[in-house]
């Protein structure tokens, strides 16, 4: 279960020996190597080195400890790109992105495609058969520093054969686009450019497809690594570290080549990136939101199609986050278990230890530099002694899926419309409101089956295909709709019926109009209370009767049958009433916790974990035995209990 | 007098008959089409398509429609840009703009206007002659998307003849911009660069002549349009759809080579571009602010010699602002009615029909994408009944000028010495003042007759010719000038004699120095009333009586017989009482109104508009007859009646 | 000691004879010249102008003015750039920086150092000795405009250059920047970029070395010129007129070929760059916070070896900054004043006359553009007055130093590690509560002898040789460090034996971890007392009891005999209350002043300054007599008495 990051190559020989064994001491069972070495296998052109992974995997054999394998290609060494200076991508203003860091390459380079199988195929015979090695990673962190999408003239030449496959001849292009509106007619797909330095706004068919181009390039490069990966290294696992939450490529396509899907979470970090709510002190800047990474937890379980894990699990301050802040006593441990409760196969610490040079310096690992632990590292030997304890059972469904759509987040993306117009906000207020009522969630892609679940939720879906709609014609329980659903065709255009277009054919309405909003500038009203709305509103005709309205008495919500439509930007308050009412409906057993108290289901365990900075009474009856922790949480701590079954 | 905004080349034939009988049904008499259409006309160089715009103008002609046709210059196709590149313009950063959405050349490149010359001769010999034309309009929103300020090569040839007509010889240019300062002298017109990427601020004279070479060049390229369409489309009026406020070229100059003039009223989408105060709720996000409308009306009736039309007049919610908000019920009527007071000639509704594609496909129309009819249709509709009941007499001329000047707002923006310090903001503080007090204001330009009114504005005036001199000394009435008049001399320099320069002429006094400020961190004192102030003050040297005091007792305020100069930054609270005393004064008749009641004379018809959230009472005496409303208006109504003359 | 600037190249030869009578009235003693009017002298190569220079001299000599010549360096003509336009430097997104204003070169362009020394030649053969000239000022304000860090071709070879002399061979680059990581490996030092366009954060190493390099081509650049002055002009000082605080180069360094050094002193200016407390009126923007200027000071005075001057002193509104207010009357006297009290040799007044053309032209002088005396003018006639009745002492050292480094400044800049993390903004805190106490400070180097002080304090220094930990053992007084310092090495990697590194010499501690807050979110306790904090803490592992401790009990602050170490940002009002017990336990006398009264003694001379808008009191006993002002200081107003020795 557990694992951590290593560099070999950081570190003297006799060093590399010494870590292995307080790896195996600690409790560690993975180890993760090489996904940056390409310099070090191979300092000029032709000439290799292998000695301290030579060593490194001797050792993990002799001690029992599984490697898992880096492929080194985010990080091309200075002599590839001397000899082929069109490897480094080029940025939004048309700018070379120059070598000095990591991910200095494009991913629609044939070149550096041709080198990258190069390297992988000499990194696949020499490692591929070892015993100790049982999976691999493929590049690192995909899209991390805004590299999926790429300027250069290679894109160019990529993006017109990708629109040529797509659309067969110009014409066709031209009405999917919409080319007749300002003139943009095109008579070859050789007039095409890149979407960038326009001088207003782009065409969003353009846009999209671009968008949908780069990101196919990203499964492009990643599958050339596999199918050589899958040839020299038969029986290992191969998967890929994603930065958490990363929407500029479509996880779920990248991992239908892989045989699990691991992510990169630093919650602190990511909370302090994102929200502002942490810089004021209204969330402890220490510990994060407690649905930030359940949040991503539940997602990469959905694109792992049931299996995932953590690669890099943060055990202090990060390097990058506009604060760089510590986590609370404790923390440690409790992501770990949060991640196991959510279904983790693994949870790998970033990193063994701080390096005292270069760009990282000042992130942290299990020990300080000069090999002292630091206060993460005991929290790693709790929980490694209590895995002992606790025999994990499979994760079950839950009652309740999420819809969740990477397509959506670029349609989003390529015309919000207004000025807090996320995917992201949106989903994540869906969320929040479930799992403030207690309950597990799965996230699913478009295609998957819908048909077992209570309570389907679809925070937004712009873009309906007759697919999507069949299965979402197929659930017999609930089905939430969130704003825009339904609003765009497959070509980024208004369907002909208006929205919700295909889902017109479950929810009998039109939205004629919509606006974008201020915060908190509207009200919404539901069974006689009243609730602040803003960011998005919806005007629909219909001849439903409304399930909720707006501050001028118009309709905000729609059901029709087990079918409900939400034509607005719910806050979360609201949406906790509203799911509270529709799961009782349901027969689903919401609890209310308290705000900082999250609990999740493993099988038959439950697990509960204290966000707060004051003790929690876990939500269960007096008999239950508690297999970790207790009844009543200290700040920061975890309880696991059996479930009471009836 | 109403209009819509049509484009043929969107719909299908059939669509197009369905189209213009609506229009006529719902007393539309005016429609603007082909402004964005190159490629529809030209898909191929030299290769033409007439069919959709031959069988609207045939079917125009049928239903009593009026065609005002726009010429397609605004988007080159992508053939033209092809087959010369170099007509791409560049942005201040160097970087050439590309091909992908409108406004996608640079005015001053001979190439260019070569082809425009081409597209719009063969424009005007196809349909310069039809009987269903009533008028021309040239391109589409000059300057739109930053365009008037182009940093090409061919710009900086141009600029640099320019500068040779201008000045002669090189040395008159080096003491004109004062290059003896930081060694900037030239020897050579050929040495001198355009004024971006410059190392720190360029040379104010060399920005400010830049400033006037590009506002020349969109003279020219419009001219170059007229003159062709005078020849080929006689009896024609000739019009550009100006961008509402926009400052970077001098509309003055534009309109003279035109018959009248229009602009694109959006009040929503400008009121959130503009106001941090919608987005706070301090203005209705919905409505907008009660005087940023009408003070573009007058500005462009000015502009217009008197003679001026909304082109597009916003029906629904944008697509470009911050936040897309929806009108209120019964706004669009009122825009209707608010530009018609203010004199308008023409209300042309954006846009017929919302287009499912494209760029603007969330830019609401009259219709829905669906063609059902949206909210505004039936405003629209009651408009065009009411427009029977109402005989409209000739806009008079009002007792109140503001003198508006465009190389004012350049001299501002070329040093504006503080970081709130906006000609607008100072021109829409002297007019909201006067507007609530009820009066009409004229909206001139530097050259006009100031003869007959008894009250002239000058917010500010920084470069004063001894035209203007004079017309301000012919002034029979009061004029009051707002800081910073007469502070710059044609070249940009302080005058010998110091700020106000040639106004000393009628203001004896020497602005001996000036300062920016946080807002709000002055005090002004008049008639025993403490005003906050900030943002602008000035110290002034002079054997006059201050007639207002700062906080530190020196003065703020001067007057020399009916000359009045401000020297700083008035806030509106202050401009108010100050404009009802100076009013009363002259026997002028100042009503206070309800901060959100406006009232708009045309010839002896007054109008009244509540722009707020409750029931207001027009300021009338009881025995009026009202033509439409009535004497309590509710929120976003209008009232008609005639005046009570005695 | 007064001085002022001024260019004969802007005016008329009559006027500048009246200039020099003025001047030479007014008590002038010094005048700067020149330093912009290369393109006066040579306007056309090889074609020369002396006239307006030679009558200046000419009159300086008749009427007893000192001469400081200015080097035109920092202008290079038009001609000049347009035979090699290589000169003009690249800013760091790769775009030429063009020709336009001022400091339009690149430092390591060995074509314009040749330019340079040709110029400097000229100049120092027909100037150098005449009876008139007293000194000379290289170029203007090095590194203003974000100058220092070109990122020409030129720079990248010379960059190249300097590492192979740092490291000799690249393995030992390697080694130094560790190269391991990220495989960012070099084979050779022809590979290495300048570190700018980096896809993300560049190598650290790689950044300071880099800024290492920019700051010293300053340096050679000023002592080429310093080289050719010395030989042409001997007994003349030679000095350079830095920008107040501006750290992009090593001040020490330069300042060891010159005599001594002046800077510029905008405090209005600055105050409203530096500090939006200024906008918000929480410090007056008309007088600026009362510690700025004095660090300044402070710094330069150490820079200068004990002897520095103010080159240009603002006597009104700058054009620069966001808001360009007015100095309080009194000001002008008070900066003057304040600066002798300071140690200053001269105090140069920017400028003689407000030039009513180009650039600087709201920029306000001694004298308005008309040639009447701004209100300044009185305020120097009465400081010129004022300085005959004062003998003024030699300043001495004080008891209190306080260690500055600009390497440190990079280093903070390279890795900030948070948001809020300035160098400068922890020097400021730790100056400004000392100065609270009515202590005077001397700012010195690492290099400098602290044998003789009392109480040594270092906000922060990261890099610690042994040289400065051998200075720092011999200090018998206390020495206070604050964050961060010994948290590098030489080549910006961690110490091996963690932090403070070197400085475990003496405080025998390990820092284990750091993290970055937001500001006021953290507490220590110290005596009791709770003060908030924030921005950065420490975890510190040491056998030594801590002197404060934060909120969860964790040690802040550690003594170890005279040496102390605050883990943590301190807020002003903790320092305040440390100082204070610290500063008696030396038996220094600390004495609580008003917030907006300081004290400053200059030998047995103390003079105090009252910052505020109320009357405060000099804190001195009864039978004091007064040399300048009284015990009870009006706004704005100084004091200067003999201190009362026992």
């Amino acid at each position: 279960m557990l694992g951590v990051c290593y560099y070999p190559e950081h570190w003297r020989e006799e060093k590399i020996r010494e870590d292995v064994l307080r790896m195996r001491d600690l409790g560690i069972e993975k180890v993760r190597v090489g996904e940056f070495a390409w310099s070090y296998f191979e300092p000029r052109p032709g000439e290799f080195r292998w000695q301290r992974f030579d060593t490194f995997f001797q050792l993990a054999q002799e001690e029992g400890l599984q490697v898992i394998f880096g492929t080194p290609t985010a990080t091309p060494p200075r002599w590839l790109i001397d000899r082929d200076p069109t490897i480094l991508p080029l940025d939004k203003g048309g700018r070379v992105r120059k070598f000095g860091s990591r991910r200095h390459y494009c991913f629609s380079h044939p070149g550096y495609r041709e080198e990258v199988r190069r390297i992988v195929t000499l990194l696949g015979e020499r490692y591929g058969e070892r015993p100790a090695l049982v999976g691999w990673q493929t590049d690192n962190e995909y899209g991390c520093h805004d590299t999926v999408r790429c300027y250069c003239d290679r894109c160019k030449m990529a993006f017109r054969e990708w629109l040529k496959e797509r659309y067969g001849d110009i014409d066709t292009l031209n009405q999917a686009w919409g080319t007749v509106f300002w003139s943009q007619r095109y008579n070859s797909f050789d007039e095409i450019e890149l979407p960038n330095l326009i001088v207003t706004e782009p065409n969003p068919s353009h846009l999209l497809d671009y968008f949908r181009f780069a990101s196919h390039q990203v499964v492009l490069f990643n599958r050339s690594q596999v199918e050589i990966l899958r040839k020299l290294s038969p029986g290992r696992f191969i998967t890929h570290n994603c930065v958490g939450g990363f929407t500029d490529f479509d996880h779920f396509a990248l991992s239908e080549d892989l045989d699990f899907i691991t992510w990169d979470s630093y919650p602190l970090g990511h909370a302090l990136e994102l929200s502002r709510e942490v810089e004021l002190g209204m969330i402890d800047c220490r510990v994060g939101h407690p649905d930030l990474v359940a949040l991503v937890h539940d997602l990469y379980r959905g694109v792992g199609r049931g299996r995932f894990g953590v690669m890099e699990q943060q055990v202090g301050p990060v390097n990058w986050a506009p604060y760089n802040t510590s986590p609370r006593q404790g923390m440690v441990r409790l992501w770990t278990w949060e991640a196991i409760a959510h279904g983790a196969e693994l949870v790998s610490y970033f990193r063994w230890r701080q390096v005292p040079f270069a760009q990282e310096q000042m992130h942290s690992g299990l020990l300080c530099p000069d090999s002292t632990p630091c206060a993460s590292f005991e929290e790693v030997k709790k929980v490694s002694e209590e895995l002992q304890r606790v025999s994990l059972p499979p994760t079950e469904r839950g009652p309740i899926a999420l819809l969740f759509d990477y397509e959506a987040a670029w349609v989003f993306g390529v015309q919000p419309h207004g000025e807090r117009v996320f995917y992201s906000d949106l989903v994540f207020r869906f969320y929040t409101a479930l799992r403030r009522l207690g309950f597990d969630i799965d996230i699913l892609p478009q295609g998957a089956s819908l048909k077992e679940y209570k309570l389907v939720v679809v925070p937004s879906l712009p873009i309906v295909s007759e697919r999507v709609l069949s299965s979402l014609q197929g659930v017999k329980g609930m089905v939430v709709f969130g704003p825009r659903s339904g609003s765009k065709t497959e070509n980024f255009h208004i369907p002909s019926s208006l929205p919700p277009g295909l889902l017109q054919a479950i929810l009998p309405l039109r939205v004629t109009g919509v606006e974008s909003l201020p915060p908190l500038i509207e009200k919404v009203y539901w069974r006689g209370k009243e609730y602040p709305a803003g960011i998005w509103r919806e005007w629909v005709y219909t001849s439903l009767q409304p399930e909720m309205v707006f501050g001028d008495g118009k309709g905000a919500a729609f059901r029709k049958g087990n079918y409900y439509y939400l034509a607005f930007w719910p806050e979360v308050e609201l949406l906790v009433d509203f799911f509270e009412r529709i799961t009782q409906e349901l027969g689903l057993c919401p609890v209310r916790l308290p705000d900082e108290l999250r609990i999740r289901r493993r099988g038959n365990l439950i697990f509960a974990f204290n966000f707060g900075s004051q003790a929690l009474e876990a939500p269960v009856s007096k008999e239950v035995s508690f297999i970790i922790g207790e009844k009543m949480l200290p700040p920061c701590e975890v309880a696991v209990w059996k479930e009471e079954r009836l």
